[in-house]
């Protein structure tokens, strides 16, 4: 078997260069001494990467990172936090990937992370069939699901309020709850319903709360009329959040006063991708506009879909809040800056970053950890954008944090 | 040498088999199959993955992009951008690391790169200090350079206007500029300034055209008391725009009118990431409101900057545009639905993106290719945060495309 000896020979260096090359500590190296290492390591068919070491001591120093579009600042602002959980924890590089939803995209990029010796991938997916990470998981990954897990099976409730760490709030408590925050094994056999030799991991907000919240928020407001705005897509996070949204509705106002809820879909099949929900907000407007009667309130299922909503209201000259109210979610650092500005349900992003970076090394080392299905609360942040539907005077406006 | 045929035979697997693991085709493998071919590749130390196959054909699959930080939209288009320009053209996937532009970890991202086989990098990097990237160069890494180029160098001037490739533009065209496209040799020597043997590439917005046709923009609507808005730190593209600001104001308005034109740094070392940008915006308001006297136009060198300025200004209940004009720079997205539509100077990036995508790859082809230095087009997107200073009716507003 090669050996950097091996190399270190034919170049004509000592073992410790070719090592210097190796580990990318090259500022001392002469670029002759280094095109002789490599040269030799090409002639030796010598592997000048990390893998091979990664075969001897069993882990690597990447973490793979799969998202629809960082040009959706959610999922930019998500990649930032996981980077920094990683290194900042473990000394975990991040290597990331734009998916665009695309189960093709991902499984090629699952191959090409494989192929690179990674063996921990996070992954942002509410694709339905799972089948994929699954295999992924099968093949030696460890793999942990981001925004689709799902409440209809057993799930730990972790709330991010403490700012440190989890505790459990869910009315069916798991004391293990906390131990998976720490890697520990979690026993919740069939965790993600479907696939029960599945060894994916999932970790998502509580969309079903979030919508529920955001729901409430406006019939507390005194809204009657109310709608929930998403593309035309259904994906597991958003049928969450539809789900949340009508469960409350239903439950009607003071005295069970009826609440009329709709759910509004783009008409056009997704054209629009995460860096085009701007500009379907805004067109959206018009079958806001068009509904008889007019929703007084709307929800829509993420913060750009609703700042393009309310532009687009705008250009109805429809204004916010005073003809209508608006809820986005996810809590963008924009959200605060647009006018006015935009009450959001908030995703405890940094807390779920920490825990999946946490929970995917974890895996990697300890393949055989049951699967876990965690969820994590949500928290309305109140701005500018709502107000009770009549004159009365009701506005209230609490800073975000 | 360790082939595929040792470890099928160690496995008793086929090596098509051992093949397809190699591949990330596991799709029809048995788990068994798979853990067999994996121990058999530990065991013999065989590096599973696509870089001993590179060292054979001379080529990998991956192209490494450094940002700042995936948490500025800017940053996070841009990466959408250059991955679909490396996919479509040349099947290439992309390592994306967020670099928060330390030099560190710059460095350390590179030496990783590398490790893992990677030849070709894209990095956004404003740091003066470019050795680190000389550096990657000397090792063997193609790099190309976004958002420093220089224009007190011989550049080559390219337009995205025409949609489909470039055009010289420059007063100084080369000839060569539209073949550098093409991936052809452009001699250029010393085109990076300070490093004469420097093999990095440099593509880049013309950030002092930016500063300029920004800065004139304002003067044409009749400001004469201007103000250039920025975070503390600056970097190699802050000070091109600045002196492209200062340049156009030292011309004056009509008749040789005389232009007031200030600088306003951040007054605290920059605590500010790309996310915080938004929130430095808008608490540099204050020192905006509180010159003597008041800038009637500002402009900001970047659009989040500019959202967070017009939030501020407008809790200061001074309004956009009536009371101050601003203008932005990036062209983002979202600076058409906050409220006023922002003006701003637009980079092309999706013709930026193209270029440094082949010019990457076209100099891990070929080493030899002289240093280029090549400056991209930008324009004014007019919206409706510009009007005239007095209230004589002027005001337009241009819908962008």
């Amino acid at each position: 078997m090669t050996t950097i000896h091996d190399v270190a020979a034919l170049a004509g260096v000592s073992a410790s260069s070719v090592s210097n090359v190796l580990n990318g500590r090259t500022d001392k190296l002469s670029a002759k001494t280094y095109s002789r290492v490599e040269a030799a390591i090409r002639s030796l068919n010598f592997s000048p990467n990390r893998v091979a070491r990664q075969l001897k001591t069993g882990h690597t120093s990447m973490l793979g990172l799969l998202v629809p579009s960082t040009a959706n600042p959610m999922y930019g602002q998500l990649a930032l936090n996981i980077e920094a959980a990683a290194q900042s924890r473990y000394g975990y590089s991040v290597l990331l990937g734009n998916t665009h939803r695309d189960k093709q995209q991902e499984s090629r990029m699952f191959a090409d992370m494989l192929a690179y010796g990674l063996r921990a991938v996070i992954v942002v997916s509410s694709l339905a069939d799972e089948q994929h990470l699954n295999e992924a998981a099968r093949n030696g990954m460890a793999v942990v699901s981001y925004d689709r897990a799902a409440r209809h099976t057993k799930a730990v409730h972790l709330s991010s309020a403490s700012g440190a760490g989890a505790r459990v709030v869910s009315s069916t408590p798991l004391s293990t709850s906390s131990a998976f925050l720490h890697g520990d094994a979690v026993s919740m056999s069939g965790a993600t319903g479907s696939d029960d030799v599945s060894r994916v991991d999932h970790i998502s907000p509580d969309n079903f709360q979030a919508g529920y919240i955001a729901c409430e928020h406006l019939i507390d407001r005194g809204h009657r009329h109310l709608a929930f705005l998403l593309p035309s897509a259904t994906t597991i996070s958003r049928s969450a959040k539809i789900a949340g949204f009508l469960a409350r509705a239903e439950e009607g106002g003071d005295l069970g006063a009826p609440v009329l809820a709709r759910v509004v879909k783009a008409p056009t099949a997704d054209a629009f991708g995460d860096s085009e929900l701007l500009d379907l907000g805004a067109a959206m407007a018009e079958q806001i506009a068009a509904m008889k009667p007019i929703p007084t309130g709307v929800v829509t299922v993420n913060d750009m879909l609703a700042i393009g909503l309310m532009s687009g209201l705008n250009k109805l000259k429809l204004k916010i809040p005073d003809d209508i109210s608006v809820v986005g979610m996810d809590g963008l650092p924009i959200a605060a800056f647009v006018n006015p500005g935009l009450t959001s349900v908030a995703m405890p992003l940094a807390a779920m970053a920490e825990a999946m970076v946490e929970r995917v090394i974890a895996r990697a080392r300890e393949p055989d950890l049951p699967p876990l299905n965690a969820l994590f609360e949500t928290s309305l942040v109140e701005r500018q954008s709502v107000m009770p539907p009549s004159d009365k005077d009701g506005k209230e406006s609490i800073r975000s944090c």
